[in-house]
């Protein structure tokens, strides 16, 4: 796997210490964590909001031929860095473009006002070689002067490009303009680790066909998968033998919640959920295939593996050098 | 906006007269509504229900070669008009059908017997120049004999043709003959504004690519959203700067409510929903795009304008003479 | 309708006396239920579960090219046997491939081990001549160790091959190779018939295209729909006359169940939900179209009838040798 991450401890630390602070890459791929047992103690919660922070955002070509968003020059990925915010926290993102033709940054589910919608239309996108300083806010839920109920901005969001190629980013949408954005509410649990996963038309996260990405977890660690579709398709989302709430967090609230509980989920374009798992929980260590379901994409290769190890590392039945979810056999 | 609204108000108020009424057209669009300020007293909410109505319904072709459904005759519309009720309410519909070819008119959600569920096959359409009078009959939630709980007819729904050209009327479909119909239940909370917007295979309305519909409000309005899909293809509906809960009311219950928000949804054909939104609520004016998210459908032109303006009618950024949601730019 | 059912009540019962136990396939089609007037007393629901069952399963092909599951040799269905588990039930399935193509048994939403995830990548798939016990097991919901809450296995869930063609099943899943499988919770309320209804590319169960099938029920019956896509196609379901809610059990669960009620609902491969309808309620007697609302599909034949009979037989309007949901018509 690829792909950076600007991770929530990152972000929390750096933020803890200065309030205002502009934010650096993580240094290794959040997939690398430690091996954890099973959780026996309450899991940690996501602190109250409202702080504002800075980062930087580069838009660059990659030397392949793709598009990225990344926190560093020269270090771009795709997706993009997670972002996680918290209700209550705004965000200023001073962004800069260093490809040769205009890009910006779009992103749902948060507030903001018309000058930094990342449209043409609204000409918030950014000209080649210019910089450009997107301001994100975010709020809590609460009651409105009215006594309606106003819902908060926590959500599984994403963010992307709507100007490269197309007025709706349609060229820098397939070369891997996006990236994921994660909103929390206070209390809200928190994973050991994240994942990212994009069906952007047949490919997922960009990569080619039958090659993955596999993400790594140990059996009981508290594992977040974040969705997105981009492009042209519909998909169906299906993980072996986990399953989760169809609701805001993927999460069930208790036992008189009525969400579907499910492990297959339909999207389309700029559909976005998020969900937490304990990896392997009920059924053990293995190499668990993701795929879409749709039985054409996933025999063109949108597949990876979900490896849960045994606490000792091992994943019983995989051998890494022979198997992939990825992979094609030869069939009867 | 083109489209003709028959409008909650008038159809309360028409009943509140005489229990049974023919009702007529709204002279205005409901676009047109009056500047509001942002909402500090409590929302109207929708009274009880149980009244027994009557309307006139037309089928009927436009000079343009598109098939419309209108309260009078020689003024239908696409989408036909908006019916709205309140459960325990009985609606009877006189039909008449102007055109040269069989029609009918099947509707969703609401309760119909078979002689009136609009299909060639319960010989429940209605040849050319004939009358019928569909009955669409709603109840509320409550407890069955046996203990068990029963849902309300309430719910964003919608009515269509269901013989013209196929028998499930897709060419009927394909030219304009369906509308919005939104059931209530006492207690909900009623909008200031209401728009229906129907992704008709590639286009919004039966409107052409790249020309809308564009709407309108002012910040702090509470505007109601009907969505509908209808044809051969699946959609993603998307809104910049708002978002909704995807629950029965698009409106969270409360604290408690675990319903994701989103600000983008899949959709296929006859699938339906609605939701309110407080205009520029967190973001302020601003020409807000709406649009299908799938890429080539919104580079085709499935895209138009929320047009939320100041009090002072002003929309900062806007220019209609220059931009447009739906107008296509030249690209990098 | 030609398909065999696993059904709840021989399962249970079998369980019941035995405890563990070898079952049969039900002797008569679970659509041939006896008439019941409306319900007045409290349904039966869901006893607790923990038993431990087996059963046999075959892969077949079928004379007519087909491929399928069945309960007994040469018995093979398409969908497969209804297969019902309560929440904390372990389920061995005894699986012979009495094909000349290795075959598997995938499951969705229950817990097995990676020996029992029915891929070519985990090896456990069956070659031809062979014999393979797949495990499935339940959980009921509950606190985990570190406070948080864990879902319970109870949803609609299916079965089906994920070998024959390709590595996911392709071929096998279009010549038939899938079935239904219904695992509840204890107070669950139990239906008086049930019928599987299974989108599979461009048919209905594998059936050709106008030919239904259809199913039939007395008004007041409690029916239950169990509602999977497989294939390549997004789809939308819909029925007429009946509605339901869209959440875990398509039952409000009361008042505050603020999920949305609905009548139509788009669907992908591997997508599966369920829900109990009351045959007739509010609407009553009829031959009730149920079909894809994707306008070429329903065209194309994707459509079945829901009939639904007085207590004395008849139903209204509905001419067998004449009318069929299915059947096309001339059209203007």
């Amino acid at each position: 796997m690829a792909r950076r991450s600007f991770s929530r401890r990152l972000l929390a630390g750096s933020a803890a210490v200065a309030g205002v602070t502009s934010l650096s890459v993580a240094s290794a791929p959040h997939a690398a964590g430690v091996v954890a047992p099973a959780p026996r103690s309450a899991p940690k919660t996501a602190p109250a909001g409202g702080r504002v922070r800075h980062m930087k955002l580069y838009a660059e070509k990659l030397a392949d031929g793709r598009m990225g968003y990344g926190l560093e020059k020269g270090k771009a990925s795709v997706p993009g860095p997670l972002i996680e915010l918290t209700e209550g926290d705004t965000l200023h993102i001073e962004f800069e473009n260093t490809m040769d033709v205009p890009v910006s940054l779009h992103v749902h589910g948060v507030d903001y006002d018309i000058a930094n919608d990342g449209t043409r239309l609204s000409r918030s996108h950014v000209e080649p070689g210019a910089t450009r300083t997107y301001t994100w806010r975010t709020h809590l839920p609460g009651r409105r002067a009215d006594g309606t109920w106003r819902p908060g901005s926590a959500g599984y969001w994403h963010y992307h490009d709507h100007v490269v190629g197309t007025d709706h980013g349609t060229g820098g949408i397939r070369k891997g303009l996006y990236g994921p954005l994660v909103v929390r509410r206070q209390g809200d649990i928190l994973p050991d680790k994240q994942f990212t996963i994009v069906f952007n038309d047949m490919t997922i996260n960009n990569q080619p066909g039958h090659t993955g990405p596999d993400f790594r977890a140990t059996v009981g660690e508290r594992v977040e998968i974040i969705s997105i579709t981009h492009g042209e398709f519909y998909h169906t989302f299906h993980m072996h033998g986990h399953r989760w709430a169809d609701n805001r967090t993927g999460l069930l609230a208790g036992p008189n919640d009525v969400s579907r509980v499910i492990d297959n989920k339909i999207t389309g374009p700029a559909d976005s959920f998020g969900f937490q798992i304990i990896a392997g929980e009920n059924v053990g260590a293995g190499a668990w295939m993701y795929h879409c379901h749709v039985q054409s994409h996933s025999d063109m290769g949108m597949a990876g593996l979900f490896l849960v190890a045994k606490p000792d590392g091992t994943i019983p039945g995989y051998d890494p050098h022979h198997a992939s979810g990825g992979k094609p056999h030869s069939a009867p």
